[in-house]
């Protein structure tokens, strides 16, 4: 396998002025996602449509260099940085929103749309994409076809993968395929576009990508929840995902959480409670009225304090809160090591107050927050670099959560996936068998693994 | 690769006695699905647990013999059906709900598990499992996987694949895996689980299948609306799906079913209308009320003449009529061609117009029903057996309808899958290169083509 630069000249043949580039700035910018991993690639390109892309791959492939496809960069999991010397094609120019047919209910978009903006497209027609990633406003959507990405509206709507219904993608050759149908079903053939979709862009590029959209709720009402145990909030969330009740979102964050919020920017959540839910209903004015009366019931009985937001600025307060919880985290520990367990809904409160003993136990921060009414928690693990031994104990406490969760009956990834950080805990939850067929679909696409290679699968 | 009867031997000596047959009953009673279509196995295996499953499928595997999975045989393309000498692995004896976990909403079933027993075990809990097709009293759970059903409810809640969590399957080797996860999310690895949904049991055979269950809607309202023009109706369809408002069913029944329906068993629809649409919500009191004025408007608006069952039994009556249909269609022309085309839902009118004048163009009957709010018709083409030619009529029309749902942005299936009928057809929708991954896919599982052979694509 070659991949010298030198390869790389034929780019500037075939490609147009200004879509490709080997600057160093261009390099390091464009070699690192929010895993905090790293790497230089060898080029940059920003294709603008399916041909693009197409001549792109064709060369690569005749070349055997490896390409690693980019979105924003906003992965957890180091999807899109090289784990080898490879061209990094960046998907940014292609931002289109091709169609959005309201009658039918679909949108076509081109991968590099930002998921914020498609939504407020959208809004302004009365319709709604439900997954939201807390990314949102930088995201795209081809990043989040390619992680499955779901968001705290999954609990209610589902994940990326319920929402798209079409791919079309460039194979490893440069040939252009679609997958998929425009109605609301279809079974012709294998289901290759749910194989596309959280396929940590290891199989394919996508180039068009037909969504599935749904028409705005009629009302929204958001709630505050505040516990004094953590352990309260866990029973209260079984409660509630139990009574028949679907919030559009339920969303948890701990003491630890909450404070690192506060001291990011002043929040309305105050820093002495041990647990606060975040909860969300929508549907008509007559239905929400109902269930809010009886979410606020099963926190009390929980201890839990409630308060509803009285308009939308208090909505968007709370809200601004839950989206800061990244880069308030980020900034009081640059090497967390930020994980999304799922576990089964009644084992909420088990898991919470596990992740409360092991942080004592270890003496190592852990900040949990995430999608409680999904069972999803993204469990921040903060060891001190600057201690000795700090980060070794951080790696096996993160193991050993991975473990619990399993046994629990849970999964190691909600909606980060794979990548790069987690290909050596794989083996955990998939068996080796099944691990084969994966592998032995990978060799299918991209028999010469040039598409983002290094990721998903241990080496 | 041979095939012979002597090689059976060998199950006799592994398997009980009672678990296999090669009397000639046994193998007409299992060579026949409800496409009409029949083959005569050279055995039928009786598997009771997935150790069996796995036995048989090492012995198969070793002695090249084929096998066919079947369900109930309610399938309509054949999937059930031998193409070649085969040994028909029948999932019935596998008929055990294994766990109803409420709390986790989620239920784990054995394939051979009828979906009516399934779902009035869920009802006395509370709970409802969504996919509903009209067999769902004989069909099994185990075929609803291998096809990705639908039925009437897919409308608002979608098809099979998405409530199938977590898949047990056997490979053609014999070996078992697990796909899936038991949680409401994970993204771990390739998509297996969706891959197997729809795949005609052509990949693997399913022992264990972990399915997520909803709880059961507050109340429903079953409405129907009569119209004197088949246009009309699917001008309120498309102005209903667009409405903002979800049914749970949005069913349509053209002229000449409601004929077949009341000639089978007399019902209260009158046989002197263009179309009637069988329309039911579920949701809050107060939420149904306000929609079904909203649906009553908009059916008035066209011309729709609209009833709500006023009680349970009402809605039963109406209810038995739309599940005679497929029995009532039969009676009249045991040789019809059921087709399952959907079409974009502003395409409704179009097509249901395009439909009648085919039939007036040919004098070929043909009857349309179906899941109207989906764009997914039941297209009933009967040619006249005894007529000369009018079977090849009859044919070259399915093909025509076919191009023109494709041309109109439409599927050639939603729900029946491809199997041994529409293999030839495949090609029309599919791309040779997407089939070609397909087909890769199929060797990586099957490199012996064992498993299900001759469905799906085309010889």
């Amino acid at each position: 396998m070659k991949n010298k630069t030198s390869d790389l000249r034929i780019f500037d043949r075939i490609l147009p002025a200004g879509m490709y580039s080997t600057e160093i700035e261009d390099l390091i910018c464009y070699g690192y996602d929010a895993s905090g991993h790293s790497g230089v690639p060898l080029a940059v390109v920003w294709p603008e449509n399916t041909q693009n892309v197409s001549d792109i791959m064709e060369i690569a492939y005749k070349n055997d260099l490896k390409i690693v496809p980019r979105g924003a960069g906003s992965g957890m999991t180091g999807g899109s940085v090289p784990a080898s010397p490879s061209i990094i094609i960046s998907m940014e120019r292609m931002n289109k929103i091709l169609e959005i047919d309201t009658a039918n209910m679909t949108a076509l978009v081109q991968p590099g749309v930002i998921n914020g903006h498609l939504q407020r497209e959208l809004k302004e027609l009365g319709y709604f994409y439900p997954p939201d990633p807390a990314s949102m406003e930088f995201c795209t959507i081809g990043g989040n076809v390619a992680e499955n990405a779901g968001g705290p509206s999954a609990l209610k709507y589902g994940v990326t993968k319920d929402y798209v219904l079409a791919i079309e993608a460039v194979l490893a050759d440069g040939s252009v395929i679609n997958t998929g149908v425009k109605t609301a079903k279809g079974v012709v053939g294998y289901d290759l576009t749910s194989l596309l979709v959280g396929s940590e862009g290891t199989l394919a590029l996508f180039t068009k990508i037909r969504l599935r959209i749904m028409r705005s709720p009629e009302k929204t009402v958001t709630m505050m929840a505040l516990f004094e145990n953590i352990g309260d909030a866990g029973n209260a969330i079984t409660e509630i995902m139990t009574s028949g009740i679907l919030p559009r979102n339920l969303e948890i964050m701990d003491r630890t959480t909450i404070s690192a919020i506060n001291s990011f920017k002043p929040s309305t959540l105050p820093n002495n409670v041990d647990a606060a839910l975040l909860i969300e209903l929508d549907s008509s004015p007559e239905t929400i009225k109902r269930e809010s009366k009886e979410i606020a019931h099963i926190c009390a009985e929980y201890k839990g304090n409630i308060n509803i937001a009285r308009n939308p600025t208090e909505q968007a307060e709370l809200w601004t809160a839950r989206r800061s919880i990244s880069p308030a985290l980020y900034r009081i520990n640059h090497d967390k090591i930020n994980e999304d367990i799922v576990v089964p809904i009644t084992m909420m409160t088990k898991m919470l107050l596990k992740l409360k003993e092991l942080s004592h136990k270890t003496g190592i921060t852990i900040a949990s927050f995430g999608h409680a009414g999904d069972g999803n928690i993204h469990v921040n693990v903060m060891p001190d670099k600057s201690k000795k031994g700090d980060m070794e104990i951080g790696e096996s406490l993160v193991k050993e959560i991975f473990q619990i969760t399993l046994d629990m009956g849970g999964t190691i990834s909600g909606e980060h996936g794979i990548g790069m950080t987690k290909s050596k805990y794989i083996g955990m939850e998939i068996e080796a068998p099944v691990l084969d067929i994966m592998r032995g679909i990978k060799k299918l696409m991209d028999h010469k693994n040039l598409i983002n290679p290094g990721k998903i699968f241990p080496s």
